[in-house]
């Protein structure tokens, strides 16, 4: 069994953003010279997510203010007595998920049509992560 | 390491539909003779989703109705202006999630006694696809 | 490719309660001496989730008032004519989901600074089991 592992950064311009890394992990998973697996892409902060949907812009603004009126920004969050000012940020990551796995068949991503992966920042304006771990042989 | 991949086609007679795959997913990974493992089972469509639950029609429509009012259909999505009609169907396959990973243990699903897998479907009556890579040895 | 599967237990005292599990993914995967791979956990009851996120009590005690107003305790639900009274439950467990895969990098979990592993018991009061797989090299 092979095993790749890369870290991808991220410092959005905007405190939410989207941004498609499909074509990423595809290099990613093609250095790693895997033919047949799994590929494990995770965000390594607590408000932030991984999904996979389609890359439409009109669906990207739904899918923001559908997830603001679900996890809304709100002042008395109990967890802002802790000096932050993000429990929306977490919320909303736990509705989108934190990772994704994504099949690897003949070399490549075993994604549909219109899959791409996404990383969903909720919290932007800073240094963050995402891990992305192939596995397979 | 071993692998198995195989795909299960799905052509829904209703517009959103939940269908149990467990005994498909059961005989994929019997086929793999994989003993030791697990199997990802995951929507190719990013209107479908996967998701572990019970076998319990009550509560499956419980669960629709509940999609239905967490992500509701709209005529004014901004997705619409594409052409397309199925918003709702997104923001519901990303509420319930794309795929699982299931373990593999003696050469079996380990499940608890009331896990089922479901396809859930909330843009039919086309065909869609779903794969299922079994990983171990 | 090695495995190790091992499964913990849990009977909370409180209906509804949030468990720190870092501690014991952790040592499950320095037993199993797998190097480079991934741990998969996942609650084998449909009552109850798997996430990561923050150890925060104010931040936990914001997720468990927002998964009651978002996936709320009813009488009516479908699912209660089986006897049942724990329709909630079910719901609260599709939005958390029921599993997570961490990265297991150098021995260690690779997770971000601030990502803990969580039980969220949404029906406890009763003996509940969540399956814990490493699967690498």
């Amino acid at each position: 069994m092979k095993t790749a592992t890369e870290y991808l950064w991220f410092n959005t311009k905007r405190h939410r953003e989207y941004i498609n890394i499909t074509g990423k992990i595809e290099e990613i998973v093609a250095g790693s010279a895997i033919g047949e697996g799994m590929v494990l892409v995770s965000a390594m902060h607590i408000t932030a997510g991984v999904y996979v949907n389609d890359a439409e812009d009109g669906l990207i603004a739904d899918i923001d203010e559908w997830l603001e009126g679900l996890a809304p920004f709100r002042q008395d969050y109990r967890h802002h007595r802790t000096g932050e000012s993000n429990g929306d940020a977490h919320l909303k990551s736990l509705v989108i998920h934190h990772e994704v796995i994504v099949p690897i068949t003949g070399g490549k991503l075993d994604l549909g049509p219109w899959q791409q992966v996404y990383y969903a920042e909720f919290d932007g304006q800073r240094r963050k992560r995402v891990v992305v771990k192939v596995m397979g042989e």
